[in-house]
């Protein structure tokens, strides 16, 4: 845990975070193919300057919604099995996100127990809908931590879009601080505007409070194709019509989509750094097509000379 | 008319544009206050590198709204009248706003008969509620200028807000060309996300019918305080909150939307250049504060350097 690391950086609430995420391997493949995935994966971050990585933990969210799912649900490798079998080569620290509904308590709890917290940080989601049936519920699982692993660092999804309809985001951040969370990462940001309301609410609410406003690690994600801005929205990401106009009409998507994914960064960049709010960014694919997947290592590599720049 | 004055940037639809729109003196000023008004006001314009000016008609719109007018309605000299008797100092175009509905189609024809086309140009602006008597409404104003005066430029104004909640702004654009309108002017724009989702489905239905889109002139305007905050928003203008937050918790809230004006600027040239948009700009000074107009003819010397660079 050195003084520059994630762990540190994240503690002493410092800008300029930059995490990549990546979706575990589908149970299907064979632990061969699992075995050659986490080599390709290891190799493109080799030289990308990021503090850490997120291992997301997937759902089958057909309850969020009820049109047709635009890519099908298949069921992908537990992120804390992957980690621990295939991502040993892995030497910086890895955010493990999970899905809390999914686990018994017990499990979870055993699974606390057993991370190192100089490696492994987390980040637990609810449920995606009110009405799931879950095996813990939010509440519960942050309690679990808090009994068995305190000082493994806990970090808690922000939706953006949930604050556009509701309004109390902000002060959701701001109880799931009270119980023990000790940073953010956002859903993928496509809606500057709305992010900026949530960011305003919540470090306006921080103050207010005297309480010192956590890191938001903001999301980034190419959208390359009509197919992945289906899916995006599918997910319940809200994409301003314009953007959507300008990655349909446009000859080359995942250009477009490359260009406003820079221009979504540093505007936020300007606005958490004018606020003195600590930000981060997590550049991510949601896509599995080889092009969307190159552009992402690239976006990954100019989203972390933009931070150097504002060191 | 020289080859780079407004009416051929117009004609040519060319981006770069730059207004500075102002309100008549108070009818209840005596004559030689008029005149040093417009003294003092051509004084200022003199060193700024402006394209023309716009002279607002300002109505009672106390119908708007059924809510307390932030600022008392005070009723103002007829912007044609000004212009005639008091700027004749002035040496570039003039855009006269017309509230069609207070004129009767004879008077409006008659100025419209007078007016000097290559010193004149014209935006007419439609009655501030539905239910507001008229004694010419819009289609019947946009037709006697269509008889008498077809050389006139005649311009319409643009509403983002309306745009938001119906979603068919850019088809009463596209209508309004076809009565002959030949460029917009926008409210002021604050929203600048719902002002980018108008214009890319503007665009894009232009390209969709083949008509070539007309220059659209964005109105930036400072916010310098609470009160004109609030009445900003009473003339029914989108403020996102994070904006309103902004002006409201900062020690200098004219500097904050100063920056805010810029970034307004920046932002939508981008846009603009990118999708390949004709665009310009007006300042606005909706204070009568000192320091506000002082500062409005700063935001109208850099937004004119903002246009040098990107020509």
């Amino acid at each position: 845990m050195s003084g520059s690391g994630l762990h540190q950086k994240l503690a002493e609430a410092r800008s300029g975070i930059l995490l990549f995420s990546l979706t575990p391997p589908r149970r299907s493949e064979s632990d061969e193919r699992v075995k050659e995935i986490a080599a390709v994966t290891l190799d493109r971050l080799a030289g990308l300057d990021v503090d850490g990585l997120i291992l997301y933990d997937i759902d089958d969210e057909s309850d969020r919604n009820p049109d047709e799912r635009p890519f099908p649900y298949l069921p992908t490798m537990d992120p804390a099995v992957f980690h621990a079998q295939h991502l040993g080569g892995w030497d910086k620290p890895t955010i493990i996100y999970r899905c809390v509904g999914k686990y018994h308590e017990d499990d979870l709890a055993d699974w606390l127990r057993h991370a190192d917290p100089s490696r492994v940080l987390s980040v637990f989601v609810g449920a995606s809908s009110g009405d799931k049936s879950v095996r813990t519920d939010m509440r519960r699982a942050q309690a679990v931590r808090q009994e068995v692993r305190p000082d493994l660092p806990l970090g808690a999804v922000v939706i953006g879009e949930r604050h556009t309809r509701g309004g109390d985001e902000h002060l959701r951040m701001l109880a799931k601080q009270e119980r023990g969370c000790s940073f953010f990462v956002s859903q993928v940001v496509y809606h500057v505007n709305d992010t900026k309301n949530l960011l305003s609410d919540y470090f306006y609410a921080c103050r207010e409070r005297g309480t010192a406003p956590r890191t938001v690690v903001f999301t980034l994600s190419l959208c390359g194709s009509l197919k992945t801005l289906e899916f995006v929205r599918w997910l319940g990401v809200d994409v301003p019509r314009w953007l959507q106009n300008s990655i349909r009409y446009s000859d080359d998507p995942l250009a477009e989509s490359y260009r406003q994914a820079m221009a979504i960064a540093r505007d936020l960049a300007d606005f958490c750094e004018h606020l003195g709010m600590p930000y981060g960014f997590n550049v991510e694919s949601v896509s599995i097509r080889r092009a969307e997947i190159e552009a992402t290592i690239r976006l990954a590599a100019d989203v972390a000379a933009l931070l150097r720049e504002r060191r």
